[in-house]
């Protein structure tokens, strides 16, 4: 097999002006790169324009290092808030989870097959039920118990460590816990969660409970952002299933599982592949 | 082609007890009736049944005037709720609609196919503009221009209509009123409602602008009975279909528009079948 | 409100190379031409690259009459398929039908609360059931009675009507015929079909029945453009329902009806909006 | 926590008699059962009635041993076939699987959850690849490596093992293998694929790659029955997932495992609770 080409992935948002996606593409192609994957979107409405450009660096007359510096000019023509990223330089994530099993396998087992272009550096935990999951996939895993007195402190443990893991994203994966506005800020649109309901129906404590009890037809799940409001956050992708009279709230909870682990694990590889753009409090996707 | 045989629908809940269904069942089967269809439904959390049975009068030893009172001393001995229904009573409907055309056309469409085992016995609404719908399906169209100063006026002549037009059920096909409690309390769990989204998420008015605002990547709709609380009535049907960041406002309503549709159709054909019981803010559904 | 721009939409398909974008968005940059949106898609597997790409023609330095000519040398260069549309004209269109009024019906609907960009200039069937429908939206109707013996004949004069009707794409509303190669010859993917089944499960006649009897718990229905070969031209759009064993045959043809009219609707929709490429038997869909 | 009670589940299909509800629930009343669910159908079409019963045997005067010979005469009457059994008798499950993991692990993270009412007895394999998941889960792993020449010899050796263990259903959870008309006779009924089609399109092999040359917009995946016909079995579930142009041929594979591991959950999970009724080809499942 030859060896894979290295692959740069440009985010770009600005206010639309007239020629922007050819200007880019052009910027692109005079410097040697062969364009692999374009996407473009204009928000009518607020007139921003939104790109996506995936280049093959192969024959890039820019070395890969300068790659951020040679587009700050272009960026700032533009008053353009824009990311690059190499493809070969993996993330690296931290999975915080509680007792519950399912998102974390989900995500150890993607993992294993390759659906994730990252590194699982560490899993942090409030309990230490779930070690035998993180044994068995071989990755370090932290017990940080919170109580209402701790918690500012086991955060500031769990900071540090994550500084010292060099952790790119923060999956939060079934965590019970409320994320203190200090994480959010150290890790702006990086901590995905996984709400168990159809934001913004049932936001807060126990989504099934409050389905079960008002009577829906449809239950859902909701992959987003963390912010400093709860459950406010951007959304990268959410998912539903059907249920009934019939189904009672253990069945909601057994259902709901599935959506979850699926919602989750599609959002964190849409977030690994540089396909979510923030809007706001919305999204942009290229999927 | 022979003479379609005349089938009794009993609706039935009560707190469970042991030798329900072979007690309701036993009754129906002394009397001679042969029973087509029997569902039920034991909510095992506030232990109540729940019964639908479907059986053929032909060789019924009650006469169908007579079936009310025949079940009543049964009903009775388990304090239970209770109607029977015979399938050649044909419901009369009225049909509430404003300015938008869809639910509206949808319904007459339905009806005209066979798909609604009622009659549409009128059409009311606040503006004129649909009466042309009206007219082409041959339905009696009553405009009721309603304002901040007439509105107790005119929805007493509306009640009066439906009360001399012998209406058992009144259908809100996106009629941009706010129904009183009047209306409620002569017709409870007889007025049906869609309401553009996926409830209890966007209550209220605007729910595509909040649900285009909120940036949620799935919209819905959402069949329900009223009551007295704006949008918290039972669910009889909900559905939900998928949008993107490349759907601007215009595209949610006009997407929304076949999701309300369909939800609506299905939600009164469910309730025209005496397929729904209540149960406190919820439904069961034998569908 | 201001007078609506004049927009462009060039599709275009060709063997991949390097800077294919760059090279399309910089030749329409350079004569004045205003990106509004482009959508790009390389089939890795076969190494064919697809675009759509729409632009603002105000101040754009060629003529609309000249589009085509000046897009000529740099198609020939890339050994590309290309075809270019001015949005101000109408594509007119001629719906095909026979006894089944639900997707005819759909299609009116739609076109009247303008989701089509397209002029419906004319109905044609095989029998005179439905031409109260075309009344009703004044729209020219003719019925031309297929049998065995004057199928060829019919055809003809049903094809020069096409013509001198000046009819850009054919859409078969259920129509009950399998069309000839003749029209398809004349038509090449500009005659859009609606199967009622999830092809290619249950292709050929009754799909509802196969399907029934199958026992699948899944029917779907399947937009597509018609080629030689029955029901097995490129699919543009497929969608399905939740089917059990309580459904009857009626009850799958009344569910499938539903999904037909919405799935024939959308397929045709992207159609009318150049959202369709084609690619042996498969489509490009930029939704 | 309270033991809990003895439950019997009595599947019944017949020609459909006047009574038969009435006939079957008084039979068990008067036994002293409290019926917890009863689901019943009648297949208009071919004038057949399915039962499925589920009552507390708390009570009942009739020995749970002398259950099946107490219903014996009754099923004689009305030429019923019919089956009876206690949710105590766990059934033993036997899974075989070839190299791909995600069934096996999808019904193994399951069934430590509690999801399926079962014992999973051994895991049999044609390669030794997985067997690190069933240490994982402590499980019995078994290789019979297949050839031309051989598979005589060890479908006989399998078999013998399947007896040995007292299996009482076979899960094929990705066996890359086509089952013998021997295992079929043995097990009938009893033997559960997942095809990862939409049955009956892309039967046989590489439903993935079909799906992917023939362009469709939708794969599925389809739980059913093995019977003598390959992947022509009674179905007990399907899903499906949306796919575009986008999606490459591995693509197709990465999201189609999703739906196979919870279509062929669902499936085990429905027969595991005596769900699912047999009728010739199709199935009647009471979910």
């Amino acid at each position: 097999m030859a060896e894979k080409n290295l692959t740069a992935i440009l985010l770009w948002s600005c206010p639309d002006k007239k020629g922007l996606v050819s200007r880019i593409a052009q910027f692109i192609f005079e410097r040697g790169g062969n364009i692999l994957d374009l996407d473009e979107h204009v928000d009518r409405s607020e007139q921003i324009f939104f790109l996506r450009v995936a280049w093959d660096l192969s024959g890039f007359s820019v070395a890969p290092e300068k790659l951020e510096e040679t587009f700050l000019p272009l960026a700032k023509e533009y008053s353009a808030e824009c990311s690059i990223r190499l493809d070969r330089e993996k993330r690296r994530l931290a999975i915080f989870v509680s007792k519950y099993n399912h998102c974390l396998q989900e995500i150890l087992w993607r993992h294993e097959l390759g659906e994730f272009d990252a590194e699982i550096a560490v899993i942090i935990s409030n309990h230490p039920d779930l070690s035998y999951l993180a044994e068995r996939y071989h990755i370090p895993f932290h017990v940080f118990p919170i109580t209402r007195d701790n918690k500012i402190q086991q955060e500031s443990k769990e900071l540090e460590l994550l500084k010292q893991q060099n952790i790119d994203t923060v999956v939060l994966a079934r965590y019970m816990q409320v994320v203190s506005p200090k994480y959010v800020e150290k890790y702006p649109h990086r901590i995905i969660n996984i709400h168990h309901s159809f934001l913004p129906a049932f936001a807060g404590g126990n989504p099934y409970k409050q389905a079960y009890e008002r009577g829906v037809k449809i239950v859902g799940a909701t992959c987003h952002y963390i912010t400093d409001v709860l459950d406010e956050g951007p959304i990268i992708e959410q998912d539903i299933i059907r249920i009934s009279h019939k189904d009672s709230l253990d069945d909601l909870i057994r259902k709901g599982r599935d959506l979850e682990r699926l919602v989750l694990a599609r959002g964190v590889r849409l977030h690994l592949q540089d396909r979510v753009l923030i809007h706001g409090r919305k999204t942009v996707v290229f999927d």
